[in-house]
This record gives C-alpha cells, structure tokens and sequence, in this order.
C-alpha cells in the first residue's frame, strides 16, 4: 500500500468503502491561505454518489470536515487533516463475494496480495477512496487558481462509441460542463450518452468512456525531467484512479500517425513569451510546461460490477455463476470529471512549489 | 529535475548528451547476485545509435563499466555504479540553436525553467539519457528473470500507419523482434515500416509509432495502491521517456468502447492459481498484477529535428526559417524497444522488492 | 512542514494544540495484524497529562478511534487512520502571546518561517503533536514484540543534577519502570527526582533530564547505510521530538575518551550466533544491528515555558517583561518516556519491512 | 542500503573501499552556478588520507573529476556526476579477514545483513565512501556562501581526555583549523592532541574525539518539522558518518542539568530581527533556525582497527586472536572536520531550497 503522493505537496488518503470515513493528510500547504470547508466541500457533491439519473443509488452526503492545519480561517502551513463519514452502508450486500472474486474487480488481486480484503465493498479499491484525493485536490485547485490564475477543466468526452466535439480548444466552464447529468458540455451528445448509460443500466450492463482535462494559465517551466516530467505525473496520477486504462497528452496515440513535419509546433510570439500555432505537445515540451494549455485524455473501462450473472470460479477453482449485489455506477465518466481535477490539481500544486524552490 | 526513480530498488541517472559521459547509480539491489558488464551491454548494444539503416548516424559503441557495487562477479548489495563515455560528439552542429528554439523540441522549456540549458544536442532531454535506465534496467531484467522467470519483450506495433497484426498473446522472442531492423516481428510489416522510415528521412521528415511489451511470469500481489499501482508507475515510467505521447494497460483506449459484459475477464481455474479467460485488464486488477501477462502500449510521437526548413520564432520573438542540422532518428520506435523493456523491469523490481517486504 | 516518517512503514501526522484533534495515517503496515484501539491506549495514557503530580494539569483523555485500515479486529494492509480529539483547550491564555514570542520556544522561528502561526497553545510545535506518533508507534511496537519479540523499554536516566544508576543492563520492566510517577526505575533516585520537579514548579521554574532506551531481541541486519544507518535513524527520530538536544548510541560521547583497545567489543559465540562481551557499540556496527541489545540516551531540555517573569523582547524589538500563562511540564522526562519507546518502534518496524524485502 | 539524501538537494553516493572509485551524484542542484573540480577539491584534499603525521598512511589522490551536469563552467540544473578513483589498493592486508569479523568493526553485522561483504577494506563502511558526500557537501558549501553568506567551521574539540577551550562563540576561520596537522585552532591544545595519536598509534592502539561545528549567516526559517526539523536532520546526517556515537545541539547533555530560567534565550532587538541573548538552543528552536549560529558537536569513537592482538571468536565461533593489518586513523577527529562541514552543507542547502518553494 502507498496511499502518499507528492513531494513538498504531499497528500497521504485513507478510508476504505465500509469503515468509519475516509480522508487525507495535506502536508506541505503554504502558509496564510484562506481556507475553509466551503472551498472543499463543491468538488466533492460533484463526486459524491446518488447525484443525478446516471450515478449508483447509494446515498453519501460526503461533508467535509477539516480537523487540522487552519485556524481562523486561514490556512498555517501545518499538516491539513480532512475527513468524512462514511453513512450508507450495507454489507450484506457482499456476503457472497467471500467465496467469489468479481471478474476484472480487485477482490482476487488484493487477496493474492494481501492474504486478506475487505469483507464488503471494494474496501480500498472502491471508488470511495478518490473523496480523500478530491478534498485535498480541492485545496490544491484553490491555490492554483488564487496565486496563478489557473484554470482546470474536465468534461465527458464519449461514453463507448458517442463522441462528443473536439472541446479541447474552445471556452468551456465548469458550469457548461454541469448542465447535464453526464457532464459533456454538447447537450445533444450529451443527450445520446445518457440514454446509453439507462440503457447499459437497466440490460444489467455497464458503458466505458473517456474524460478529456485541460489546464490553463499554468506557466513555463513546471515538470521535472527525468522521471517526474510534467507529463509522467499526470499519467501515474491518473492511472492510478480506479476503471483507468490509457492515458494520452497532447496528440496521443493519434500523434503517432503524424509526421514531425505536421506534428511540430511552430513558436510564435505570444504577449511576453514564446508560444505555438498548434498544440499537439499538449502544454509540454521535454517534460516541462511550455505555456500552452495542457491537454489530456484518460481511458475508463466499463464498470466491472454488473447486474447480469457471470460464469466465473470461486477462489477454490470452482466454475459459478455470480449474480452480483451492490450499488454501482453504470458508467464513471460523470463522477470521474471532478476527480480528474483535482488530481492533474495535486500534481500542478506540487510541481508549482518544486520550480519555486528554483527561482 | 527529478533524476532518481524508485523506492527501494532506486535508480539515479545522470548526465547530457555532449558532457564526459552518461550512466546511473542503482542503489538496493540485493546482494550476492552474479553480475558483470555482458550481463547490461547486449541492451545497451540494442540502444546504441548507428546500429542500422533506420537509426541516427551518430556512431557511439557506449561501453558500460560497473564503477562500484560488484566484487569478484557478485552484487555486494552496495550502490551499484554505471558509466558510459560520450564519444562522437559534434558541438559545431548545434550554433544556431543558441538563439532559436527548436519546434516541439525541449530547448524552450528547459531555458524556461532553469535560465541555462546545454549548448549543443539536447543536453538532458536528449535520448542519451536513456543510456543510463538501460543499464539499470538491464541489471532488473536479470534480476527477475532469474528469481521469477519473469520474461519481458516489446516490438514495434506500428509506425505511423503502418500497423502489425496482434502479437500481444503469440510467442514470440526478441530474436525474432530483432530479425528486422525495426523491430516489429512480422517480416511484410517491418519491411513496410523500413521502407517508410527510410522514405521520411530521405524527405527531410519523420514518422512516429507505437511500441507494445509484454511481461509474463509476474507473480499475482505486485503492486502498490492507491498512488503506486502496478499500471500507475508503468504509466509514469514509460511517460517519462522522451518523445512518448500516450500509454495504454490492456484494452486501452478501445476498452472505453465495450459494455462492461464484454470487458470483464472471467476467472478460470490455471494450475494451482487462478487466471483469466480473457485479458482485458493487461494482467493488473486494482493496481496489482493478477498473474496474467501484463500488456501495454507506449505511442511515441515523430522526431521534432527534421532536416526540412521550418517557420518559427528565434528566442525574441522574431519570424525565422530553421534549418536544423545534428544527427537524429527519423523515427524512435525501433531504438525504444529495449529502453521500454528495461524501464518496465525496473518498475517490476521495485515492486517485487516492495512485495517481499510483506510475505 | 515535512510530518511524514519512514520508507515502507509510512507514519503522516497531523494536528496542532488547538484544532479539533491530532492524530496519524499508518500506511504499509502488514495485513492479518490483530488491532483494536484497546491495543493503542495503554501508552496514549502514559503519554497524557494530567496523569500525575509531575505533568501539566491540562487535563485530556486522548481516547483513540481508529478511522479506516482493520475489520474484525484485523488489519486489512490498507491505511490506518489514527484520531484523538483535543477538548480541554483554554485559548484566553494564550493572549499576550500574540506580540511576544517566547524565549527558547517556537513562537519566533515558526512567525519567520511560516509568516503565521498559531494564535493559542504552541500551535503544531506543542507536545500534543506527539499524540499521532504514539498512537502510530504503539501499532508498531505490537508488531515487533509478536513477530521478533522485540522488547522497548525506556525509563529516565536523570533528572537536573539527579542521576539513577545504570539500569542499561539490569532487566526492569515497564510496570518498573511505572512503579514511579517520574519513571525512574530507583525507588530513591525517583523520589529525589520528584521532590525537585515539584520544586521547579513551585519556584514557576522548570528542569531537563535524561530519557534512556533499551531495544532487546532486535535481529542481527537491520538498518540501511549509508544515510539510512540504524542510529542515524534512531537519532533523526529522537531529535525530533520537542526538547530533545542530544542524543548517544552506546557509548555516546563517553566512548570518545576511551581507547580502541577498551572500546572494541570483542567477539564471543552466544547460542547460535556470534554476540559481544561487552556492548559499547549500542547493538549496532556500520549502522546495522548486530543481535545486541540496542542502547540510547536523550537529552531533554527544561520546558521552555515558565511562570516566571522573563526580560525579553516582543516582535517589534521593545523589550518586555513575560509572564506566561498555559499549563505545562516542569519537566517533560517523565512523559517522554512512552514517546521514546513508540518513537523507536517507528524506526526499528521501518527498518524490518525494509530487510524483509532482501530476505 | 539507502545511499540518497536529501529531498529537493539529492545526494547518491557510490563506492566502497576497494573497487574502481567512489563518487556520487547530486541532482536538484541550482542551475546557473559557477562550478568546476576547483571548488570541489579543497575539502577532498583536507579529508585525503595520507596528508599529515596524524592520519592513516594510505595514499590517495582523491582528485574529483566532474562528470555532468555543467557546461562552460556553469550549472545546468541538471545531476552533477561526481568521480574519484580508488588507487592505493592493497586487497592483500585483508586475508585473514575472510574468517574473523574484526571486534566492533561492520563485518560482521554487513555479513549478516546481506550474506556477502567486500573481501578487503570496509568496503562500503570504509571511511572512503564519505568521499562522495565531502564532494557533494562542497557544492552545497558554495552554494550556501554565495547565496546567503553561510559560513561552516568545523574543529577538534577534543581527543580522548584533552579539551580544547571553547571556540564556539569566537571567531576562528578554515586556516586557523588547519593551523595544526589535528585540527584544533588553540596551539598548546593542538600539540597535546597530536603527542597523544602518535603515541597511541606507537601503542597500536587508537583515539576517539569530539568535532564542533558553527554554521553562521543561516537565515531564521529553515527546518521543516516535524520530522524533519533542523537538528533531526543534523543529527541523522552525522550519525550517519562513520565512527560518531554521539549528537548534540546548542546546549546538549549539559542544558538537562540547566533549569528552564537559565537555558532560555532571551529575545533582544539585534539588527532589523530578533536575536537572542544567550544561544543555549543553538541556534534552532521547534527545529527551525531562528538566525542565530547554529552549534553542534558530534562524537567519534576510538576507530576500531588497531595493531594490537585483541582476544576474539571467528565467525564459526572458535576463539581466535586477531592481528589486523591495513592501513588505518589513529584518530580520526582531524579528517571528520571537512567531512562535517560538507554533510551540514547538504542539510542545509537541502532545507533552504524548501524554505524558498514557500516563499
């Protein structure tokens, strides 16, 4: 288990899907920064369960409360401790899964590994442990926004074979993005995405998707080469959400069928600085922020808990047919927006503090 | 910059394209293990540019010599020592680079975050850089191979448009992924891509392709949730290699496009283990290797020096026509073979080490 | 702030004197471990105030809930989140404060390091700080008793000018130890030692001493040179803790007024092994254990805070007289016994998971 | 082993006594600094053995070559490779070493830790491997010094029973340390010193010692507690120098038999900041710098190879007598004084790059 991430930001979460609540440790935060709940607690009704048509059923408030790191309303530089309660629980839902591992979930891995897993729920691999990096990500966002001007944005991007515009270069905001239940900013797609998810949801089914992020304002120089380039963090970061399975930055896998004659990003005189005409580098050159907004995209597979009953073994080997329980999101794309977020937020935070140990 | 990889098993690398020399410092290899200078050069060999028609004309034998960490042919345990000497060493090439940044290239980025970067190649973002993970990584390989019967190969699944059938579940070894240039292991394919690799650079252009790895024999239980997953440190590792834009586990992107009945991978009884009909999830389930083979795909993008004149901007901000010389890959992906399959031995090390420290 | 602590076992603490509480994430601490909050409390007691004449009067119970991290008494390898409430806060004391820093205490050094600091108690600089490493610790000390049969006993040494014979060799247990408010093992040094605090304390005046550790049944191997050494380790982790300025391994700075012939331990077979006759090393060489028992010593300065009337200056460089209020040790050696022993265990049950890994 | 230090200021060393050379690597250094092997030498050239009467008769060089890292005599920001070679190697004194594991040395704890060891010299305990850390640590040096003005003074405090007077408050520079072949700046100190380690190495017998260090000009601010606050990080740094036994800060042992009214510190208006009166808290309070000299001494034991025959057991058990050849420090207080000097530089510079990512 490595449940710390960052250097001199440093976020360690805890809290599986059916223990008392869940949480972080924010070490490293500066100093004298007004910080309260309400800047915490928006980010997580975005993630949190039961929200809207397109989500599971099970019922979390998911309030915020800082135990730690601020007094008066400002933050002291102090480890800020956040938490919340876990509340709907209900473990007879999983009394089966003792015998079975769900196919493609985490049940046989983490018992392979650990030689024990939670009884109920996915324990650590359940999606709930992502409210620990949203708060503290929440945090992060602030103090991007108040000390750089920079903006993060994710949105749905397709949901299985429905693809939305290309979004990546127009002006979107997160209230754009919230206008409809599956979070793509084009409502006729949108439309199409969500009556694709009722459907999956009631054939006892489940849809994948793709959530594509970008990130304005962020200046010239965050990354550090070679293995903590800009664009290695964001893809541990974000490969390391659950249901992740590709990550791309820039021009991606399409890049590859490009020549360095069409790829290459002119500079052009920008304000100030240098930029470019095109951004197929995605905001980063060398590993290193080039100005340009950065740009990513992050695989979700399809939700492994479905309804219908599957041919499966038992851990003794036994072929069985699983009839699964739970209350699970037919397709993750939604919640996954804000969880994006704040985790590209906890990679910029920290990389932002690295180059200013620089200047 | 970041230079140092890994938790126990850390790898340090050092060293520009144009300085004495290049290498790495792998310190928490276990002791007692044979190893000597043939044990890492037959990847470094598979590394080093000049080696066929479609690679760099720079000519580099890029002998390795064990500096420390060795005595009589066995590991001491102790810091592991690496050197290889830059020879061919052309400065004059790169004068005019001293005013103009080169498109899509690292030298703006860097001169943005540091003030200063190397006069001449691409200093620390060049791909010298990988001289040093390769022969690290070429120590991991042994390593687990020898204690795990781990296996590791990747082959060039495409370049540009030019894609190989599916090899992901064929044997196939690296003899064969060398029997061709390019390292892609079917004969009409690989020919296809020679001919274009060799057609771009004689156009002054560049192409970009996707690599594919496969590693089998790893245990299940590898792995570290929730910010060290198996596929989130593979991302990382692979993402900081340069000129990569994308990374896949398993299905990948294309898994986003299957409903959740056809993505999961049922168990079935192997051996005295369980295993995997399928194998979407690329070996990994919750961030920990279930026994499966674990499968990626790295997309990297054309080469940003091309020789055709470009338009661009000069550091000032004025309009120029670059005319880049130096001598670079017309396209990466056959040189990245072994770079891509070390770099995976030295996230599977760490992780197997990490693993051991809870049996 | 940097309020993480180890490599593989993975100690984040949080909380200040006068937020809603303090507590600790323990991530990497191995599955299937019988843990219950009644395994945490005993030295969360012996670290509390108000448990006798000899501490300060704020009176607190420091009950510890365990957030996430075990189900049915078990631990599942996953986080463990650590809470204590802080109830008995009394911020009006601290008034005065907010223009004078205290002499010899953290009120200036934090204001220029952080530009804020916390308006009421010592903010994360007081010794409830401590609370999350005591609680983590007592988590660690149960592994190494079940599994290595580690026994951590700390007592004190001394007191002022009031020194107990050595009790670094005799066998003495904690209920010993405890037969004394003050922790001196010596029934007589004890009571002289508890006549002089109480006097410290009448004349609003305050007294260091001297904390010794004894760490029996550690392994031969343990500790990670270079920098990682078992006392450099030992020595980070003690100097640590507030009021400590010295720390010694074995002989200490003793041992640099002997020669070489009569500070070498020689070599002598005891059971299985080899083991020394003398053990002036502290159980360890080259900054590994050697199957002896592990010795150190503390050094504990007098409590900064006294009633007293100081001359000192307020921030703006006025001189003033101070006269403190809040409640506080007259003499923190007594209390600093179980944060010793926890402090330890951190260490030790770091350094086992880390030679586990190279078994 | 863990042989890297330091969380943004990153020093891995490599090397043992007798392989081809040591060195070390230092990554997240500033770039733009002027830096070539002259500003490394000096401190290798006081640590080399061989340079006066006092000091071991191996005869080494030491000359450092830097191997990336700068161009044109300046830092890129880039890992600085460190290099020098091991010459005078006589693997022939250590024979009979293979079956005797030398009282209080490393080979036996080595042996058991890792199941091998280097077959002569220390290997990896041998006082060579500091050399990697003086060659860093000079770096930091500079740094430190043209930045802030930071000054580093080591001396001899003691040797066995012969004490200097007390230096810490006068003003001594580098050359009146190196006045005297043993390195303490009083004359008639010095000459006894020196009359004692030649005649304890007549004797084949050995001296241990204490060194003083003072680091003047360090701005108050710096240490990031908890656990990494300044004098844990002093103190891990020097307990994890070969041969040290002891670590005190400001006031050490003796401020525990100090009542709290005579060892705080006054606060006094001095300058445009606070200063203190008395400087009992040697220069660090709540483990950040509060602007005042930092003060610390550091015990070193008797070394433990010496020419005497010492009564022992082999590693089978059997009582043996030990006659130990090769070539050792009667003393070795006279070179640990560039050797703490450069490890205080490390932790300093490390923690002043994390105070400035606040800033």
């Amino acid at each position: 288990m490595s449940s710390t991430f960052g250097t001199l930001l440093k976020v360690s979460t805890f809290g599986e899907s059916h223990c008392r609540g869940v949480g972080a440790v924010v070490d490293g935060f500066p100093p004298r920064f007004p910080l309260t709940e309400e800047d915490i607690q928006p980010q997580l009704d975005r993630r949190r369960p039961g929200q809207s048509i397109v989500t599971t059923a099970r019922n979390e408030q998911d309030k915020v409360t800082i135990l730690s790191g601020t007094e008066n309303g400002l933050t002291l530089g102090t480890p800020i401790g956040l938490f919340v309660a876990n509340k709907d629980q209900r473990p007879d839902d999983y009394k089966e899964l003792s015998r079975i591992p769900r196919p493609s979930h985490a049940d046989y891995s983490y018992q392979m590994k650990y030689g024990i897993r939670a009884a109920s729920g996915g324990g650590r691999s359940s999606a709930r442990e992502t409210i620990g990096r949203v708060a503290a990500g929440a945090i992060a966002e602030k103090f991007l926004a108040d000390t750089y001007g920079i903006g993060i944005i994710s949105w749905v991007h397709s949901v299985a074979n429905i693809i939305a515009p290309e979004f990546s270069t127009r002006e979107i905001s997160r209230k754009d993005v919230d206008a409809t239940d599956v979070r793509c900013p084009d409502k006729a797609t949108a439309d199409a995405m969500t009556k694709a998810i009722i459907e999956a949801r009631e054939a006892n089914n489940s849809l994948g998707g793709i959530v594509s992020c970008r990130c304005t304002g962020v200046p010239a120089g965050w990354g550090e080469p070679v293995f903590d380039k800009l664009e290695a963090l964001l893809a541990q970061a974000m490969m390391s959400l659950p249901a992740t399975k590709g990550f791309e930055i820039g021009s991606g896998f399409s890049g590859t069928r490009m020549s360095g004659l069409e790829h290459n990003d002119r500079f052009v005189q920008k304000g100030e600085c240098l930029g470019t005409l095109t951004n197929h580098s995605g905001g980063i050159q060398g590993g290193i922020s080039n100005g340009e907004p950065i740009l990513f995209h992050i695989a979700f597979k399809p939700p492994a808990t479905i309804g219908t009953p599957q041919e499966t073994a038992d851990f003794d080997g036994n072929d069985v047919i699983l009839e699964a329980k739970g209350r699970h999101d037919p397709c993750v794309v939604p919640r996954a927006v804000p969880i994006v977020e704040t985790m590209a937020a906890l990679v910029l935070a920290d990389l932002a503090l690295r180059q200013k140990s620089r200047c």
